[in-house]
């Protein structure tokens, strides 16, 4: 009988969100503005993929998932940040995030640039709760979490990216800089997963390889949504990456061969996770749900 | 013999500008001119108060100051994106620090932003490294570090400082501002180095006391400073609080006034250095360095 991904997302999403709000509602020191502003972009919807990559992860190695939660909160706290200063007006000036305002429209630019610090700095204090967890891999966990998010990770390839505008990439390129911009973080939250679970280096070898490989194709994937979507479906300005000049996998691939891409990069990830047996069922079909979403 | 602070500062300032670029220099993968804005700012000159803080205080409990190298250096990361996030347009719109150009107007505004997310998670990259403090203590450090720096601490003061400017507040909530604001950063620093140096729990709470006095006494002189300085000496545009409508130390106590309260705080946080000897000297010229300073 294959896995039923659907009751499986419900129940991560649950404990996702009810953690997140949880971790939220502790900040009671917080300006009311700024926890508002918080509030708004962080319980405002979203895929929740990094938080529900890491407590599948921490699941694929033997360990219950809410051993995974800290971690898997600092990993949406640190992408719903990197969301907000996205759209800012000065970096994509988007209108739209999740079918709303996004939040400089919302609240001001301020408050928005605030509120973005606040919960990137955040997302290391949540990280560093140690909640069942071992001091020296929680130590490793926000080395690898900054790293991922740093810059040479995220906010690297924002960096290229703002510089991308400018000139036509090569495939090569431009997978160096989605790998940064997306993909290290994803793969960061199956690691973070994996280790706070207690993987073996061995599993922590096959998971960094699934986890590689799924960055990768959920750009690819996120491209060619960017031209087939619409504004209803997307829940922000489809097209808006082709309208900043940006190249995508789909200017240098077409959809077609993009989306053959993404499915061969993303079997390649999948091999790896074979010895992981049926502990994985969650993270071959969230793979599956990565490359054939349509948002 | 009184204790002799200059040749103190220069050579404690040595070891944090040669650690400082050394951390920059090891982010090899970073894109060219990110790295090139991050350098811009954080080697650009400034006082160096917090890491030099941190670094004493180690020293104050018995401990060589290079323990506290990568708290440091972590801090002083902290500091300068904050500076560089508050120059912002959208922000205190500043066009001068420290004599030179802001990082904003020097490079653009986009790469400014992402040269102070980079700054504000390399910094939790730099305090996770581990070199000679143990993996519970580096996690503790971590923890107050984001604490001191986030929503209800420095980045929760801004959002403080941003209302302010809407009505007059009260001594009481004037010091809140800025216990968040700046105090929670510099109480975090002595902090910080303490406990990296291996601080008993008596020691901690000491220098708890001194770093909280620290931290208010350091904020009233800034805005005496503020209405005495003037550019050449200030490094930065001298006014432009005042200017912006925000209610300064100044505008409640008079300047002398609040020369008189930043001394008396100083005079009581001093008073808590007592038990630790001659070991501690180093902060308290720093204490009347702070108090004493003109820029």
């Amino acid at each position: 009988m294959p896995f039923d991904l659907d009751p499986y997302l419900s129940a991560r999403r649950q404990l996702v969100e009810d953690a997140l709000a949880a971790r939220l509602t502790a900040l009671d020191e917080t300006p009311a503005a700024l926890l508002e502003a918080m509030r708004y972009s962080l319980l405002g919807g979203g895929k929740r993929l990094r938080p529900i990559l890491a407590l599948a992860a921490c699941e694929a190695v033997g360990a219950p998932a809410e051993r995974a939660l800290d971690a898997a909160c600092a990993l949406e706290f640190i992408h719903t940040y990197s969301l907000i200063h996205d759209d800012l007006p000065a970096m994509d000036d988007d209108d739209f995030r999740r079918g709303r305002p996004t939040l400089h429209k919302a609240v001001g630019e301020a408050m928005a640039i605030l509120a973005g610090d606040a919960l990137l700095t955040e997302a290391f204090r949540v990280a560093a709760a140690r909640r069942g967890v071992d001091p020296a891999g929680t130590a490793e966990v926000l080395f690898e979490l900054a790293r991922a998010a740093g810059a040479e990770g995220m906010v690297g390839g924002q960096a290229l990216d703002v510089a991308a505008t400018l000139g036509r990439p090569t495939l090569e390129e431009l997978e160096r800089l989605h790998r940064k911009k997306t993909g290290d973080l994803l793969l960061c939250a199956v690691r973070a997963g994996a280790r706070v679970g207690g993987a073996s280096e061995v599993q922590l070898a096959s998971l960094t390889t699934y986890g590689r490989a799924l960055g990768l194709a959920f750009q690819i994937v996120d491209d060619v949504l960017d031209v087939t979507a619409d504004l209803a479906t997307l829940g922000k300005d489809p097209g808006s990456d082709r309208e900043a000049g940006k190249t995508t996998f789909v200017d240098l691939l077409g959809v077609d061969g993009a989306r053959r891409r993404a499915a061969e990069v993303m079997d390649a990830g999948l091999l790896a996770l074979g010895p992981l047996g049926a502990a994985a069922e969650p993270l071959r079909a969230l793979a599956r749900y990565t490359v054939d979403r349509d948002r």
